[in-house]
Order: C-alpha cells, then structure tokens, then sequence
C-alpha cells in the first residue's frame, strides 16, 4: 500500500511536471494581432507619433510593453512563417519573399501553433493577411486563387478569411476569399479592409465565446497601396502632415478602431481575463526609403533602415502582451524577445503539446518578472538582399545576389552587408554597434573592439552551420539530404 | 551757425553709423580655438560624452553654446578656408583636400580675417595646423616644407608655429616648423604636440599682452593618428572602453586641458573680460566608418555620417561663443550659424575694415538675444566625393568623379548625393529630411513633400549658379573668365 502511494504520488508528480495544472480548467482564448510594415515610432506607446491610437495606448498600458522586440525576417514571408512555426525562417530555407520549391517543401513540413493549438481543442482562424502558401499573387489562376499549395486549413485554421498574397487594395468592393467548412469562396469586401477584418474577428469572437478559440487577425494595413478613408483622416488634427501621411495616419487610426473593437467585444462577453494578446508588427515600417512598391511613410525613428533591412529599422518591432491579472499592466520589460516567442508562450499557456524543436521561449516568465534578462542569448538575421544599390527595380522577382547578415547578443549588433551567396566572405566587413549607447547604428565600433566583433561573426557562422543550406532554386534540395 | 550745428550733428551720426564707438577704445583681443576632426557628441556640452572635458565645459557654461552650428565644408582644408575668408569655399572652387592650381589662384585672392585684423593693429598669429598652402605633405621638398605658396606670414599672420599639413605625429621630438619675423625654421617639438601648442599660445598671449591680438589656435587633435599620453589614457575613469577610443579621449583631454591654460593665461593677465573666444571644430568627427587614414573613434550622434559627409555628422559641429559681459553666460542659442560667421562677427568686435562680399553674418546680435531666428536663410555644401561606395582607397588623391551636396533651411535639409562633374542631373534623388524631427536624417520625406524638396533643389541650384565653374585640374580656368 506505501509503495502504490508513493507510485501514486511520483506518478502524480511527473504529471504535474508535464502537464500544467490549467490542464484541466478552459485554457485562455489567445489572440495575435499583426501589423504589416507600421513604423517603429508610430504607436505612441513606442514613440511620438502624431497619430492618435487610443486603444492601442490602452492595451500597451494594461498590459507589458517589450521594448527589445524583434521580428524574425524584416519582410512579410519568412516573418510570418517564423511567427506560425517558433523557429527562425533559416531553418526552412527562406531568406526573402521569393522562395522555391524546395524551400516550400520544408516549410510545409514545420508544424504550426494553429496546428497544436487546434489538437488542443481549440477553434482557430486566420483572419486577414496569410500570405504563406507560394507565390504573393491573389490571382494566379488556379482554382484555389493565390492558395498554390497548403491553404490555411490545412496549416491548422479551421477558417480563413482575408487576401492570400502579400498587397492588396482596401476600398469597400475589393475581392477576397473565405476558407470556412473546408469549402472556398470568393467574394467583395462590405467594407473598408481592415474595419471588415474587424468585424470578422468580432464575430469569430462571438460564435466561439463557450470555447477556447486562437485568433490570428493579420491586418494587412498600413502596408502600401495607401487607402485611407476620409473620415479617419480628417481625424488626425495636425496640419503639419504630408498628404501620404495623412493617408498612412488613417490607416493607423482604422488599425486602432478595430482593436478596440476586438477588446470591447471579449470585455463584453466576460473573456477580457481569459483571452491573452499579443500585439506586433510583422517587420519594420516601409517608410520612404524602401522600394518604392512598399513605401508607405512609416517611421522607425529612432531606428536606421526600414523594411529588408537588418538595421534596427527592418527588424525592431512594437510587441505588447496583454493579459489581465497575468501579465502585469504598464510595465516595460527591456529583454531581448523575438516574435518567434508567440509560439512557445500561447503553447505554454494553453498547456498545449511544445515541439521540442523551436526556437523561440516562453515569454510569461520574462512578462511576469519571474526571470530577468534576455530570452535569447543572441538573435541572428539572414536576409537576401532585395536589390542591389543603384539598381533598385520593382517588383519581387529581381534577382538577388547576396544577402545581409546580422547579430545581436546583449548589447552589441554586428552587421555584414552583401555577403555573396557562394558562402565566400567578399561581403562587406562586419561592422560593429553598441545599441544601449547607439541605437541608430551610426558609429560602427568594429575597429575598436575587433575581438567582439570576431566573436560575433563567429557566432553567426557557427548559428548559419546549424540550419540547412540555403536553396535558390528547385534544382537545389541539400537541404533535404 | 545752425546749419553748422546741423552738419556737425549729421557727420556725427554718419560716422557713429559706420563706425562703432569702440572704434577709439582698445578693441578687444580675439581668440579662434579649433580643433580636428572632433566628434560632435565628445564635448559633454553638446553630447552626453564620458570624457571628461572640465575646461570646456566651463567655457560653454560662461559663454553661448550655439546648438545649430555648422561647418562651411566636412574637411580640412575647405572647412579652413571658409573660416578664415568668411565665405563660402565655393567661391573659390575648393570642394576637397585635393584642389587644383587654378583653385588655388583663386583661394590667395582671398582677404583673410588675419589680414583685417593686422590691418587694424592686431598682432596675429596662427599656432597649430595650417594646410593651407598646397598640398598636405608637410615634407614637400621645396626650401618652405610644405609650404607650397602663400604661407601664414603671406596671408595675415605676424607668426607661426605649427605643422603645415593635415596630419601628423603628436609625440615629443617629432617635426614642426616656425614663422616669425619673416624667417622659416624647422625645429623638434620639445613636448607632447597638443600641450606644446598650448605653452606656445600662453607663451603669444603674455608677449602681447599690452596690445590687441588675435590668436588663431589650430589644434590638430584629435585628428589621427591616435596618439595620446598615458597619463591622460589614464585619467579616463571608464574601463567600458576600447583601446582606440581611450587613446582618442586622452586626446580630447589634452585639448581641454590646454583650453584650460590659455583661459587662465587671460584671467590672469586680466584680458578674461577684454577677449571674445569662439571654440568650434573644423569639421564632424573622424568615427570609424570614414576614410581608414582618419578614422579616430570620435562620436557623432546623434547626427548621421562622419568627416567627408553632407550629413549632419560630417557638418554639425559645436560653436561656442566666450566674451564676459557682453556675451551672455550659460545661454544655449538654436538658430543656424556657419564657421563663416567667425569672421565678421570678429572684424565687427574689432570694428576692423569689414569687406562687403562676406558669405558669412555677425553673431554678436543674436548671441546677445537682439536678434532672433537664423543667422542664414540657407546655407550649401557641395563636397567631392572621397571615394565611392565600395572603391574606398586610402589616400587624397583617389580621382573624385562626383559630388554630394545638400542645403539646410529652417527645419529643411536635403541631400543629393554622387551628382556627376559634368553638372547633368544624374545623381541620386534630393533626399529631404525634417531635422526639428529626424536629427539622424533617418526618414527621407522627399516623395511626401515632392514642393518642398524642388524648392530646396531650385534654391541650391540657384546659389551653385552664383559660384564660381568648379575647376578640377590646371587645364581648366572657367572661373577666371
């Protein structure tokens, strides 16, 4: 009887280890709200912006505000794909948004947190933006519009709803697509984009009260083209604003209005302390300076570069998680995170089944104080470069040569522009920042600390050996070896 | 008799109009301090520096800080040439170190401060760096060294001491040259360079005590190489430091000690309150993205670019302005101000002869608060390119095929950078930048602001079309016509 109570107990005991004791109770609803290339500075809870956001003020002030955030990849494809899959997009081969073949074939292959979360009992919805399944284009003629293989429902989205490529127009009449009851529809948008991707995620909100559900509202906006409605930009009272601006500011302020619907509507249906959100940006903002398809006025002040770049600029992102008497409001937590940590913290909280392969960690200790410090000992960007200087042309399909590389570990960054593809090192040096005293990346610092720039660049490379190679074309499958 | 009084009364007026009343008085003595390559956050007065810099500081705390300052060129010899002609070096097709015969000509036309002060009784000398007479090389060949032309005692200067050229060891025992009562003579500096200059300028003032001088203090710190004491390497307290960066601040310590020294030298001469000082440097900081033979770790931010740039970083640069009593203690001044500026605002101090075809403004009205706003409408670089992206070579004489130019006005700056010699408009795009906003002109906002971008490209190219033909070899001299 003393040795079946004391198997009872250690039996009891491992379970506890393995499985969290919410494993029994409703685990939270969780949310991901993403925005495609809002600049660094353009929420006030991050910067000065002129631009009025108050239910994005109130969100960062009742929840925790991660001031060294970072996106996986500073453009659409490989961030999303490392936001879904916990992992950096180089461990599946994509380095920009042209990707092959073979890189899709591996990228198929990573589970996602929609896939866990939805083994876990959970209802979940990809409502906006997806992005994920091939080439950007909406139309590119078969049968499931721009779905050229691995549609949201087969990634662990139970529905779908919003645009399959990357840019898309946001007037009241534009086309969209529907994945519900694994059957698809095309249809015209009722409405203004992103206040539709709001009703939307109000009513997903509302059918799915009585059951744990997984929210991805991807709102394409402010990406360019810059579709603004009238009244949202009368609504930003500065005159002193160019009319691109203007236009961007209304897109914001549309980006805010329906996120204070999405908080009304979960306050409303008792679910505002149950419901854990994390808000972020997909990559750095379009600004002015990028190529000229996605210059959209973002400003990542006080960040050097935008969107491509791996300056603070392409990959520093606003990211706040909210959730009431869970995640202590109005703090600022100044560790190192990265969106790849999305995936293992609504794992963790929904006490669902963690692959053991991520990459990314679980934020709820750093947001509660329980751990101090960086979640990452280093983050590591492989980014192929999206034009040549001077030879800036439109369009996704210019041939990219080389790549930029980064690191950050602590408070250093090191940075290697046009590293050739052949893995040769004729790129340009690395060069050397130390953010805590120059964030602006405007004093490179290589020369002086040569040994911590060595030991960076050692880092990178010995990171780089850990993924599979790069593959440019389908003709290339090591990485498959 | 009353038409008497009248006319009497009328040439009074006349000529308390032209000339200042204290024209009768001991003007006062006049102290340019200038140093090299300096960075503009290296100063605590301008920056949050960790070097400590206790005479400086309490010079900026007893005078004006001019927090909108400029350089008329980002390089040695321009930058000098505009400070001692009071014009833009334009004027004289000078747009680099490496500059032409023809230039030449051009530049020994020039008045000089130093001529309108010895004209007016001043005692003049220049002790430091000169460059100012062909090319750099301080060991030319010819019997003057490297004075190729035109040396100090040639264009204003009773005396001179110093190094010719634009860069130079610091140690004890290395090379200098001397000017006084027209003989030249070569002799070993008996002291480590940055004090020896200070000894010499203590050694100048004493001498000349009982008349008015001017004191053209050219430190060549901390320009490199980097040569620094060990007891001033050692005074820097941090050990957050590099090898490099501690040898730069024991440079920029040196200075300020021997800024302290001269100020002393005056206080207890009794001159403190009868000299007007202006502390600036020649140029942005060296940093370590410049070109290799100048880099010298000095700081920048938060301005964008280095020594060569149109940037900020390669023009800001700090400017104070010391005269007890008549210039305002521990004010900080914001409208625009130019190195140009120098010289009338001293030649009106001195109420020497002031030439009518001045670039550059008096200060004195808007140091003393009497005048308001900005001292220049506009002001214009056009710099040669030291060399182009990814064919940097060490060296001055690299061939430059183009130029970067930019114009600030007000808030306004925009850049255009690789405009071709041929004057065709193949350059890259005018850049505009909102500096009230972007200090680090990290946001260009020409394609939001396409009016204000094409009025700050009219305004620059109406003022290039008021300079002289830029000559670029010995061949050309469409400026003489």
């Amino acid at each position: 009887m003393a040795r079946f109570v004391f198997m009872m107990a250690a039996l009891i005991v491992l379970l506890a280890g393995t499985q969290p004791t919410v494993a029994d109770e409703r685990p939270p609803n969780l949310v991901i709200i993403l925005t495609d290339d809002m600049g660094y500075a353009d929420l006030r809870a991050f910067g000065d912006s002129e631009i009025p956001t108050p239910h994005l003020d109130r969100l960062a002030g009742e929840g925790t505000r991660f001031t060294n955030a970072y996106t996986v990849a500073p453009i659409c494809v490989p961030s999303r794909m490392g936001l879904l899959s916990g992992k950096f997009p180089a461990r599946f081969g994509v380095f920009n948004n042209v990707y092959s073949l073979p890189s899709n074939e591996l990228w198929v292959q990573q589970t996602t947190l929609a896939d866990v979360l939805r083994k876990r009992g959970y209802r979940t919805a990809n409502i906006g933006k997806w992005h994920l399944s091939g080439n950007s284009s909406a139309d590119s003629g078969n049968e499931l519009g721009g779905f050229v293989f691995k549609p949201p429902h087969e990634r662990g989205f139970d529905e779908f709803v919003g645009i399959t490529g990357g840019m898309h127009d946001f007037w009241k009449g534009t086309g969209l697509a529907r994945f519900k009851d694994g059957r698809y529809e095309r249809f015209e948008s009722p409405d203004y984009l992103t206040d539709f991707f709001g009703t939307e995620a109000c009513d997903f909100i509302q059918r799915n009260k009585s059951q744990p559900f997984f929210l991805y509202l991807a709102f394409n906006a402010p990406h360019a083209p810059l579709h603004g409605l009238d009244e949202d930009q009368a609504a930003i009272e500065t005159s002193e604003i160019s009319p691109n601006r203007r236009k961007y500011a209304a897109m914001v302020r549309a980006i805010d209005r329906n996120v204070g619907r999405v908080m009304q509507t979960l306050h409303n249906l008792g679910l505002a302390e149950t419901t854990l959100t994390v808000f972020l940006n997909d990559n750095g903002g379009g600004g002015n300076n990028a190529a000229s398809h996605t210059r959209n006025t973002a400003i990542n002040r006080p960040y050097r570069g935008h969107k491509f770049d791996v300056w603070e600029g392409g990959i520093r992102i606003p990211f706040i998680l909210h959730w009431p008497n869970h995640v202590p409001a109005g703090r600022s937590c100044d560790g190192i995170v990265s969106s790849m940590d999305v995936f293992p913290t609504f794992a963790k909280a929904a006490a669902a089944e963690l692959p053991t392969d991520l990459d990314g960690v679980d934020l709820l200790p750093f947001a509660t104080a329980k751990q101090a410090g960086d979640a990452h000992e280093a983050l590591y960007w492989q980014q192929q470069v999206w034009s040549r200087p001077n030879e800036r042309k439109p369009g996704p399909n210019y041939p990219q040569p080389a790549y930029n590389l980064a690191i950050r570990s602590g408070r250093w960054k090191a940075v290697k522009q046009d590293q050739p593809f052949d893995g040769t090192n004729h790129g340009r040096a690395w060069e050397l920042y130390n953010l805590s005293r120059d964030p602006s990346e405007l004093n490179d610092i290589a020369s002086e600390f040569p040994e911590k720039a060595q030991q960076l660049s050692d880092a990178f490379f010995a990171w780089q050996k850990r993924m599979p190679k790069p593959m440019h074309d389908s003709k290339s499958s090591d990485a498959k070896k």
